[in-house]
This record gives structure tokens, C-alpha cells and sequence, in this order.
């Protein structure tokens, strides 16, 4: 008789989004003459840049002729794009990192989510708290978080690193050794961000005590300030303990589009095994590489018509969070983020737990967010707000929350 | 100090795939005036349809549009391609499936990967042999295999089914009860089928003994003999025991666009659970959904217009599975296979091994196959063509042959 696995039986209630959605269509079907606004979960509304439809289009068409249709991909993926993220996003930057250190897939949650499964078993993992559900739900998956703890809603065998507002939601360095490191700046859920030099300490101490740090930069093109770090790969040494994760969902509105990157540096070894035969290993066999259409889509990116486009794009919803920012300060409420990222992180007002205020604004604003708590327990009575609605509806959002 | 997954240390040299390209690879640097004709890999030639270019473009456009723009996709893909799956794939065979029991991946092989990591740790898998690789590999990265034995080229944890001439390249009902069956009708890389009737066998046995039939029918459309079945679900009981995996690949030309999905019942359950909820947390928590373009082309294939159309491609390359098979038959060659599937698996001549035949063919012949050994012991002695080059090429490659 057939047995299921076991470790994700042990998963607390379902997904964190999926949750929220039933939430959102049961107050719906209740209410179906209010229009309800969407601040929750970070998907893009914005359609593509011309040179992105261009290029998808030209990719169209050349999958209609024998002479340049494309079957299976390259395993990493095309080298025009890779080699577009190295000039552009690497080379730019002084990150020494070549073309062939660079995995092509269909996005970041997938990477985010299928990459523990090159480390051991017994792993020890850290995550910040609050933090992308996705980390710690795939490690209960995989059987490495040990037991969930109601009392203090956390797993026994992961490393929290607490980011409240007296740390300015920047991770310290835990007491207890970790292998393995996830950390995400421009962070989600809180939006706040850590310097150059701030990255560094966490480099130097993954080197010094042997950890991997998964540093997830799904947000830097939001960065407006000069000594935060687009990539880890800025950092001295990174290339011996980091592997960075990107995606194209929120530089180009990809969320429906699907694409994103892994970066394994070849220098990165657990004695003679590099973690890059083992990624390109695990692409190899669990992976068919994403479709040549959304890959040339996907080189569009970087061209300087297409560089120019989404700027504008960026800065509409900039625009949003800063919008969001000041609204919500100017009424009083304690804010964060929003600056370096596209996600506005506010305390609850009156001693309101997540979930309370998630309802509250639901019911009399009619407006999505998502709650603090469904990241992490040092999220709870912190509410997230997201800067990827149209400027109408954000304007509107936020002058039904303040008009409370 | 951070550990890998020692189970992936176990794998025994690199995917068969990546093996044969480099073998072509170093041909061709020696032999740069020699014109390579690959047989091997199973990629398609023929451009995309008409049908399922107008919808690509048609998507594209939509995306770029605020008013139609797409974000996020439904977490078990759209209801449009899931219905037409439904309609098309299952009703119209008596299939008792619905639309939420269908979900929509980006491709076979990633679910025909990553479906085992549902079932516990201790599951004792039986595969035919020989088999696509990767049902043998992603189960060896799990830890499920036990130890390599090179004797027998074979996993001391894993129940081999040998498919050779003499069963007709059937399975037969294994010595030892399995927990998951793997098997694959049309079979790649055999090119053979089973009856209706010999499948329920299946179906009733894996009821019996409450094992799960991974069932594999990525090659169903090229099914031309009344008596095999497309799908599992045919097949009585099936709802309890069977989950099935199916492609755009090779129906629709879709190497290179990527989609497919997996049908999992809800009526098949390990006690409460049904696999059903652990696949959707599974889809929900590590994947994404499938892009929407690429979507919105598969839905083509289900319009009068792409079925008329690939009516004519699938046309096209049994006419080369066709010309494959009579031009060997008629040189001599022992061949099976390219009836009701695009392969065609022969026997080598004078004793060579299935590897010396593969170099045999690329240095007499320039002709790429793939190595019937690479897919198991039994495959020993046995090499794969297949039927998806251009008619022009397969014409050539077979004239090189036979005249050999």
C-alpha cells in the first residue's frame, strides 16, 4: 500500500495567498455590488513594454518557420540571454560572474523553492521573520524543519532572525550556527533594505563559518538609494557562499509571463562538489528549460529601448509607494519600506493583530492587504501594502484606509 | 558547514541526453564538413500551426493591454485549457474527469520528475526497463533507489520489469508488490503499446494491492491501432489507483514552448489524504502556473482549425516513422515500435553493444540515435530512432544506413 509524504502533512493550513483569496472571494460573493482594491499579494498590473511584445512577437513568428523554429532549449537557457544578465546586471555592476554560472527557469518562486533540495537533509536553515512563506514551507516539505511549536508559531528546527522595527527589520547574526542562509533585500514582505557594507557582514560570516546564503533579489530594479547592493555578488567573497535568485516578474511584469535566474558561482564547493553540477544537475533531470518565446521576451529587458520603458514602468508604481507612504503616515499610522521596494509595511493601529486589521480594512475599506503574521510571527500586528495596483486604485485604497 | 544531498552524488555519470551531446559535439569539432543527421533525442522539427500561432500572437497582444493584461495565473492553470483538456481528452473517450482534477505544468517532464516527491521516502518503485530516464533518476535523488549495482546496472531498491522482444515489450506483473508503477504507453524509447485490456490488468492489480500507476502518456496522439488507449481513465477503476501525465510536446510541436499537465483523481487517497491536495500544495508552494501566452496557444490545439492541423504533422512524422521502419525491415534489421508511436527501437546488428552501434552509426553514417543501454539494462543491444526529423533528413539518414 502506497504512503504519502509525510513531512507535508505537517504544513500549517495552506498556502498564505491561497488563504487570503478564499478570504477575498467569500466577502465577494456577500458584497457583490463593492469594489474591492487588491494591495495584497505582489502581482503586477501593469501591461508589457512595447520592445517586450516585440520581441515576443518576433519569437512568434520564427516558431512558425522551419528554418528558425526552436525546440528543446539549452539546459541553462539561451546564451543571448544569459549573456545580456552578465553585461547587464553583473559585468555593470563589477560582479564577476560569467554566462555559464547563470540558470534560466521559470521564475524565482520555483528556484526559491526547489533549491534546498541540492543541500543534505539535515541542513540547518535560518530565515528572517516576517519572511517569503515559500523558504521555510518548502524545508517542512523536505522534512528539515523539525516540529511546529503553537506556542510560539514557529518550527523547532529553523533559525528565526527577528526584523521588527528595533533592528530596523535588519537580520543579526544568529547565536546558533546555520548552513544554510535565506535572505531577501529589497525584503519582502517588509520593504526595507540593508547596505553594501551591512551585506558584507553576512558574507564574511557565511565564509567564515561555512553556511550558503540564497540571497533572493527579486526587487533590486525598486532600489533608489546609492549603497544598497543590487546583488550579493557586490560583496568580496560572496562567490565562495552565495547563490542569488532574480526574476523578471517585477522589473517587467512577468508575474503571468514566468521567468527568473539562479546564479551559482562555480567557486562555491562543498569539498570537491560544486553546488553548481548539482543545480545543473537537478535542471538536467526535474527541468525542460522555459519556452524560447518568453526568453526572447526576456532579452528585451535588457536593450536600451526596453531599459528605457520599464524605468518609466518602475517609476509609476514608485509612484504608488510613495503614495501609500505618505497617505498612510499623514493619517498616523507608523510605516517602513517603500522607498527601495515596492511593498509598504505598516503597524496595525490600536493593538490590532494582523488578521483583525486584514478583516477590518476588508470590511469597511474594501481593500486587500496581506497580514503580517502570514510571514513569520515578528510580522504579527505588521500589514503589508503593495505598490502594484493601478495609480487610480492605489489613490483610491488609500483614501478609503484614511478616511477611516 | 553546509552538506549536499549525498543521494545526488549517487547518480551514475550524467544525463543520457547531455552524454549524446557531447559525443555529437566532438564529432562534429573533428568532422566539421560532415553533415550530422540526429535521430536521437526526441525533439520536434516542424513549425508550431498556424492555429497556435494566431493564439500566441493574440495573448501577446492581450498582454499588452491593461484592459486584458495577465498576472498570476490560477494556481492549477486557466479553467479555458482545462475544460477543452476535459472535453477533448476525457469525455470525449468516456473518461470520467473533471476540470479541478486536472493541473496545468510546464511540461511532462518536470511532473513526471517531480510527482514522486509526493509519496514517502520508502516507497518501492517499479519502472519498465527500459524506461524514460528520468523516472529512475529523480528517484534516485530522492534517496528511494538504494545502492548502484553495477553488475546489473541496476538499483537494489528499484523493481526492474524487463520489456524485451521476448514479452512483446510488455511489462509483466512484478515478483515483488510496488508501491509506485511507472509506466509509459506509447513507451519511449520501445515505441511499443499495450490493449485496452491489458492495461485494466494493471488498473486491478495496482487496486489490489494499493499501488499507484504513474501513467505516462505523452505520446498518446500518435496512437493509430483501435485497441490501445489514450488515457488510463479508460480503463475501469483507474480513479483509485491512477495518476496520468501528459504533453504538448509531441502533439502540438511543444519542446520548445513548454506545457503540459497531470491528471490526478480525487478518489485516490492514502486514507484521508488525497494525493489530489498534496500535488496542489505542491503546485502551489514551489511552482508558479504556466505562462499565459503559452496557455492560451495549447487551448488552440483543441479548436477545429489545430486539430485539423496536427492531424497533418502528427501525418507527417509517422510517415517518417513509416519510412524508418520498411527501409531498415527491408535491410535486415530487427526493428519494433513506430506504429502507434514516432520511435522505432531495433535491434543491433552483429552483437554490437547499444553504445558501439551509436558510435558506429555517427562515424559510418553521421547519424545521431540514442543508445537503447541508456535506458536500462535490457535496453542493452537496442537503439532508438526517431521519427521527428525533417522527412528529407530521415529520408537520408536511412539511405546512409542501409547502404552501410
Amino acid at each position: 500500500m502506497f504512503k504519502v509524504n509525510e513531512n507535508y502533512l505537517k504544513l500549517q493550513g495552506s498556502y498564505l495567498f491561497s488563504n487570503i483569496a478564499k478570504k477575498v472571494s467569500a466577502f465577494s460573493a456577500e458584497n457583490p455590488d463593492k469594489k474591492i482594491i487588491r494591495l495584497g499579494i505582489g502581482d503586477v498590473t501593469q501591461p508589457l513594454v512595447p520592445s517586450i511584445l516585440e520581441a515576443l512577437h518576433g519569437a512568434v513568428n520564427e516558431m512558425g518557420d522551419v528554418t528558425t523554429f526552436k525546440g528543446y532549449a539549452p539546459d541553462l537557457g539561451y546564451e543571448f540571454l544569459r549573456n545580456a544578465i552578465v553585461i547587464n546586471d553583473y559585468k555593470a555592476r563589477g560582479c564577476d560572474i560569467n554566462a555559464d554560472e547563470i540558470f534560466i527557469s521559470d521564475g524565482a518562486k520555483c528556484d526559491s523553492g526547489n533549491i534546498q533540495e541540492i543541500f543534505s537533509q539535515d541542513s540547518k536553515v535560518a530565515v528572517c521573520d516576517p519572511v517569503y512563506p515559500v523558504y521555510v514551507d518548502t524545508n517542512i516539505m523536505a522534512g528539515r524543519a523539525g516540529v511546529y511549536q503553537p506556542a510560539t508559531e514557529t518550527w523547532s528546527n529553523i533559525i528565526y532572525m527577528p526584523c521588527t522595527a528595533d533592528n530596523h527589520f535588519a537580520p543579526q547574526i544568529p547565536k546558533e550556527t546555520p548552513d544554510i542562509i535565506y535572505l531577501c533585500f529589497p525584503n519582502n514582505p517588509t520593504g526595507s533594505t540593508i547596505t553594501k557594507d551591512q551585506l558584507q557582514v553576512w558574507v564574511d560570516y557565511a565564509n567564515k563559518v561555512g553556511a550558503v546564503i540564497i540571497y533572493d533579489a527579486a526587487y533590486e530594479a525598486y532600489i533608489s538609494e546609492d549603497n544598497v547592493p543590487h546583488s550579493i555578488f557586490e560583496c568580496d567573497g560572496a562567490r565562495t557562499c552565495a547563490i542569488e535568485i532574480r526574476s523578471f516578474s517585477k522589473n517587467a511584469g512577468f508575474t503571468g509571463v514566468r521567468l527568473g535566474f539562479t546564479v551559482i558561482p562555480k567557486d562555491l564547493k562543498a569539498g570537491d562538489v560544486t553546488l553548481h553540477s548539482l543545480w545543473a544537475r537537478r535542471h538536467g533531470t526535474k527541468y525542460n528549460g522555459a519556452p524560447y518565446i518568453i526568453q526572447k521576451g526576456a532579452q528585451a529587458v535588457y536593450s536600451d529601448a526596453g531599459k528605457a520603458q520599464l524605468k518609466v514602468q518602475i517609476g509609476y508604481y514608485m509612484n504608488n509607494a510613495s503614495y501609500i507612504y505618505k497617505g498612510l503616515q499623514d493619517a498616523g499610522y507608523t510605516v517602513s519600506g517603500g522607498v527601495n521596494a515596492p511593498y509598504i509595511w505598516l503597524k496595525t493601529p490600536k493593538g490590532m493583530t494582523s488578521w483583525e486589521f486584514f478583516d477590518y480594512l476588508l470590511n469597511q475599506a474594501n481593500v486587500v492587504g496581506t497580514p503580517g503574521s502570514g510571514f513569520g510571527p515578528s510580522g504579527e500586528t505588521y500589514f503589508r501594502l503593495t505598490a502594484f495596483g493601478s495609480y487610480e486604485n492605489t489613490v483610491e485604497a488609500i483614501n478609503r484606509i484614511t478616511a477611516l
